[in-house]
């Protein structure tokens, strides 16, 4: 059972419902409004937001905005959540995939899957399910401290990237041109106490892509530049090549249907599958005319319609 | 494969070998050593760490330091290590869990299991599998944010713990007696810019107990408490009770047989279990007379025989 403050308000002070109005001690009978119970997981309104809440409008279903850093579920109480399906519109955190575990525990469709979201959530996970598919990836260490992070470094050759094993928008990658800028990281992971973990990773050359997968398909690729302030820019990209479609077709296999990019650099070898995320932008797709959030609304419904089934028929089948 | 740094050396100045000699170029081909092949993870030598060293010894078996933040382990590259068995002496976390599971990977024999490792890491799938085991554990709310910490607080009651959802020794869970005290702890956690997932549970009262457990049967049992420097101590406890002989029994079939310590708190309700760690400290235990060392080696070895029979029968499992 997911409960969530009744006096909880997005920071633009639009109200957000309680995700379960049986916490609220109103005890839902009405089977049949399941249906319009459908939450975009997002503390505030943004432009992707309001294109998916007018594609449910336009297909019938009503959906609202729930704030996650509201929710609060009890680990003993196993309750049927009164949520039909949420739509994960945050960046795919550790965090994020245990609250679509719990979620769909209580019997609620997430939008993407805790399995997905836990594979875009840890980058290691994901790394060993590429090598696993022989999908060409970036080549990369896993170093358990500083001297190793040090020995991984040399040993791999720079330009060089340090990716902390989580997608932490607080702790980003970070990358190094050469030897002393490498050290100048290890010894500031140091500083900070980051002491743990990282993944030493060759960064590959050449144009950074992102296949952008809709249900079990992807439906746009877009060029990925980082502007001077830091921020991500996406640009139309030529038809997708059969090498891209292919590697899209094999990371898919593996993360499973849903909504998510998948990160490519097309490198003079070829394309190499450098990380995958959730799907927060895509309003550049949307102005490029490629309708994302009518794609997401049919798949959701559509996985929707599956999942009431086998919740009828007995074969629910837990996600997390 | 395995590389340690070749200048590797300990705090205390005795020298860490190798971890793989594969990876220092020297390609071992004789697999009757691999007997030998047992390396205690950590990073220096404790009086625990010299008792095993000692129990390997009088089995014949030498054993050795290997510091685990030496290590970096090539992802692509699955060739089999060299070490034969490897025993986790550290705090159970999420790096260790990752860290069994890649020498796992590479044929190694690691002790605590990468499976079991990850639930002594992961305060939130412990308490899963002990609610689906039907086993008594402390009220438990899983807040996703600032306002769900405040409200699971306030609905829970005082005194309260705030758990981080990994065991991680520079943050350590939290008490708060009353809701001053819980308000300043959320106050707390949002300057720190921990605003993400926590446990909020009930502070069960009584004695807090643990159950050490070595293979799959308890070998002791102490009660644990905190001294005034923050230190834990152990000391004696009446033999084993019935109703904790049957907690332990029932925890060990979730947890897997391993090395470990069952956190315990005995409440005027019986038995309730508030978590699990990997056994670290055991010497309050040896000097009461039980020969924590000489049944850890006795039953790591047994699991290496074991093992080794697997890998030559084609019947090895991945543990990660």
């Amino acid at each position: 059972v997911l409960t969530s403050h009744p006096d909880a308000s997005t920071p633009t002070g639009s109200h957000v419902p309680p995700l379960s109005s049986v916490a609220a001690g109103e005890q839902r009978s009405d089977v049949g409004a399941r249906l319009t119970d459908v939450h975009l997981l997002a503390p505030r309104l943004r432009v992707e937001e309001r294109q998916l809440l007018a594609a449910f409008s336009a297909r019938g279903v009503e959906a609202t905005l729930a704030d996650p850093t509201h929710i609060a579920v009890p680990l003993a109480s196993p309750q049927s959540s009164v949520t039909a399906l949420a739509l994960d519109r945050g960046l795919a955190t550790a965090d994020a995939a245990l609250l679509a575990a719990l979620l769909a525990q209580g019997g609620t469709l997430v939008v993407n899957r805790a399995a997905t979201a836990r594979l875009l959530a840890d980058r290691l996970a994901f790394l060993r399910h590429m090598i696993v598919a022989e999908i060409p990836v970036p080549q990369t260490t896993v170093a358990f401290g500083e001297r190793a992070t040090s020995r991984a470094l040399s040993e791999l050759g720079y330009p060089a990237l340090l990716l902390p094993v989580s997608v932490d928008a607080s702790n980003p990658p970070a990358r190094a041109h050469d030897a002393d800028a490498g050290e100048a990281l290890v010894e500031h992971r140091r500083m900070l106490g980051h002491e743990s973990l990282v993944l030493v990773q060759r960064n590959v050359l050449g144009t950074r892509l992102r296949l952008v997968v809709v249900g079990a398909a992807v439906v746009g690729v877009e060029v990925v530049r980082q502007g001077s302030d830091g921020a991500l820019q996406y640009e139309e990209y030529q038809p997708l090549s059969p090498a891209l479609a292919t590697v899209g077709e094999r990371v898919i296999g593996r993360l499973g249907s849903g909504v998510y990019e998948i990160q490519v650099v097309e490198s003079i070898n070829g394309p190499v599958v450098t990380g995958a995320g959730n799907l927060v932008d895509f309003r550049s797709l949307s102005a490029a005319g490629i309708d994302v959030a009518g794609l997401i609304a049919d798949f959701a419904l559509a996985q929707l319609a599956k999942h009431d089934t086998r919740v009828e028929t007995g074969l629910e089948t837990q996600h997390g």
